[in-house]
């Protein structure tokens, strides 16, 4: 072709606003050639271009070279997904009007008392572990101070140490475990609602696991402060802190405050507060706890209430049809709970204390099997478990699987206490949820150390599935019904 | 840290089964050091390592280095809307039981017998137009014979052409429009059944276009054959069959069948037929038209039953939530009736006739603009507007503008022929859908050519709503509507 008839095809590429025009550039046999200028009064376009000139395969035969890109297929399911829950929102609204309702929401005076109590209480156990380590702390001293250096001296200081630690371990556990004792007894027999009743059992799981990290930790230290010599590898951090200068008040309330449950004397710190991001993080989480109340009352409850008498009366394809309902709504606020908490609150109380290391969580999302998701999603449990229960077992002897497994019943438990004791109803299904996780990750550990994407993706769905489409809107159910059964109405709710 | 614990580390890594491992090679101060050995029997982990060593943002903040990926939120994406339409097939099934009945299908035996004549009627059509072309040829033939060479008796030699080519041009719009018109009359007035209709129609249209290119490609040929020095252009591909060796009854009968809508004398022609791909394609087509039938039974039927009344009484929230819930399954036998059609029926008719080009569509999935989608999902009408309406226009002088609105003006007429015309209602719907193309290619062509990826994106977000989530489900609502408002019921299905 001359180069004028080029010259004309990208004219009118450019000059084209819409869409059929010359974008492709085939033959333009009819563009007025030189040859053809004089006979300009016949019409100057020719139908004969030859359009279909080469072989060419449709891009999804498998004989095409090259496979299209299919990123428009995933806005689509972004689209798909909104459209959807917009039309679910409008079902529901046409369905059930506004559900939500801040008067109706009931609690006993008496309820908040207790709670206040219990948070109370908190404070004075954990003055009591410090005593502990205090006295702990200056019969160390003593010992150190009347340094002797034979073998025999040596012996008897390490006899000392053991029947010390006999003694703080006792007080310790004592104390850790009435605290934890009475708040699950006042929340399981006299606080009503669920809501306090959680928040009062939750701080007092954390201290107790604070308490137990710190009362291991400061025999360890107390161990390497009377053998210099024989532990010399503490971490250098540390050293703005010895032992026993870390056995203060203060030290500990930062423990306390500080979002870790991992002791340490001394933590990575920020040089200063940005109140700016506080106010950020904590607006986050004032506007997603927002959030997730409205979800809860608006689309929540309606699908947990409609599903109690198929529940009863054991419909297995309701029941499905229910959980699959719930999944997505479970699924947001499961989502929206996760930012909140981990993300907005715990970064708001890290800056405000001053502590470094953020790294509450590292992208579980992502991961290709239930081990990692433990391992990422809840990094200050992880850690606690991994430095308190997982290595000292391992260090023992147990083997990984064995100590894994001890890991996991200790959080079972946990759980159930966290979400049976509120609830008062323990029936043990987020205990065997989390026992269940053993074989979810032995199934799917080596779907992650296949090579290739495939296995991961494989993983990475068990994942979701089990865990937020299927284990969380289950779960959520079950302990719905107990209660419902128990009590006959969550609250007042007019519909 | 000496080299042993590294090694005790990654020995716990290898046999770790399970999840807590340490997978994450953190300082194990406690781990047996040459000079701890000979204390072992104290524990020999020690509770101190220093998890929080560093300054680490979470991963979610804007302060973190590296964003993390969220394809694991992908995988996420696709599990839901998998769970949600499990959950809308049982909560239909619930609800409808199996709507799906064989028999229950009912169509006149007229229908039946109409339309077989109608398609028998094509041929006819077909061999008239090679009559007109034939004696078009024959007479420049004469002329090319008397071969003189003076000015006058060109100029003579173009009158000639001149006339012979309004009496041809007026005998193929006859032939071709008498052919559409009476199809037309034929399935509006006399064809109930929907589907006979559309097949008849669209056959009809197909060949009316395929006249179209046959006339003005082979007028476009003569010209050429009669002045061989001006036009020396033509593809090299025709010289295999220069005119007017191309006219022939076989060569019409190969156009009538091959899978285009542009008429070329010559096309790229494969080696050989294998059936295997014809079988397999034509698996693809009849498993796919049975699946679309079961959809379209089972799924969008009662959608489409049970918003009549909201129609009726214009209640825009309910129409808006009928829109939507029969968006996904529209989009899904869209999606299917795409791949039926223009990948396994197109594929199956080219390798049967062994045409070359099997270029049916493009990537348009990802189209960014209307635009582009409207080049590139179908090709063989795309191409036939391009090369007999739109650049011909444009060649007159034209702007690329007025030349885009013809050709969705004609378009627009085709498209209510088809869909008015079987569904024997002109609501126009579909007309000023596709006219409505024209402001929403001028809107999205900025954002396609856009730098970076968000103008694509919006543009292909804007496609997908337009086109698939509301157009597509919108007309179908609306011409459902019409037709129950003419004929009370689309067939005898027992709910």
């Amino acid at each position: 072709m001359p180069s004028t008839a080029q010259a004309v095809t990208t004219a009118h590429e450019h000059s084209s606003a819409l869409s059929n025009g010359n974008t492709e550039i085939t033959a333009h046999p009819s563009a007025p050639t030189p040859s053809s200028a004089s006979k300009r009064r016949h019409s100057k376009y020719r139908h004969v271009a030859a359009y279909h000139a080469n072989l060419r395969h449709s891009s999804l035969s498998r004989d095409a070279a090259v496979t299209p890109s299919f990123l428009g297929f995933r806005n689509l399911m972004v689209l798909v997904l909104v459209a959807m829950n917009l039309r679910l929102i409008i079902e529901n609204s046409m369905k059930y009007g506004v559900l939500i309702c801040i008067k109706c929401h009931d609690y006993r005076k008496q309820d908040v008392v207790l709670g206040s109590i219990l948070f109370a209480l908190v404070p004075c156990h954990l003055f009591l572990a410090y005593a502990i380590e205090l006295s702990a702390a200056s019969a160390a001293k003593q010992t150190v101070g009347q340094q002797k250096r034979t073998a025999e001296e040596k012996e008897r200081d390490q006899q000392a140490f053991r029947s010390t630690w006999r003694y703080t371990a006792l007080l310790h556990t004592l104390n850790a475990t009435i605290c934890l004792a009475l708040t699950s007894f006042v929340v399981y027999f006299l606080i009503h609602h669920p809501g306090i009743g959680t928040l009062c059992e939750l701080h007092a799981i954390i201290v107790w696991l604070k308490n137990c990290s710190y009362a291991f930790t400061n025999r360890d230290l107390r161990l390497a402060f009377l053998n210099p010599s024989a532990d010399p590898d503490l971490p250098e951090i540390y050293e703005a802190c010895p032992y026993p200068r870390n056995v203060t008040l203060g030290n500990l309330a930062y423990f306390w405050m500080a979002p870790t449950l991992v002791y340490q004397p001394v933590y990575p710190r920020t040089a200063s507060i940005r109140w700016s991001f506080v106010a950020k993080r904590l607006a986050e989480f004032v506007g997603l706890a927002m959030v997730i109340w409205l979800l809860s009352a608006q689309y929540a409850t309606p699908v947990l209430r409609n599903s109690i008498d198929k529940i009863a009366v054991m419909d297995i394809a309701s029941i499905l049809e229910r959980v699959m309902k719930l999944s997505t709504i479970s699924l947001i606020i499961w989502l929206a709970g996760f930012f909140a908490l981990f993300q907005a609150l715990l970064n708001a109380l890290a800056e405000v204390m001053r502590f470094g290391d953020r790294e509450f969580y590292t992208d579980w999302w992502n991961s290709s099997s239930l081990g990692a998701y433990w391992r990422s999603w809840n990094r200050p449990v992880y850690l606690f478990m991994k430095r308190h229960v997982y290595s000292p077992l391992v260090g023992r002897g147990w083997s990984p699987f064995a100590a894994s497994m001890m890991v996991f019943t200790l959080s079972a438990v946990l759980h159930e206490m966290l979400v049976g004791i509120p609830t008062h109803n323990f029936i043990g299904v987020a205990f065997f949820g989390m026992m269940f996780q053993l074989p979810l990750i032995t199934l799917t550990t080596p779907l992650e150390k296949m090579r290739g994407p495939h296995g991961k993706t494989i993983g990475n769905c068990i994942f979701w599935v089990s865990f937020c489409l299927v284990g969380q809107p289950l779960g959520a159910l079950l302990y719905f019904f107990a209660w419902q059964a128990k009590y006959g109405s969550v609250s007042r709710m007019s519909v």
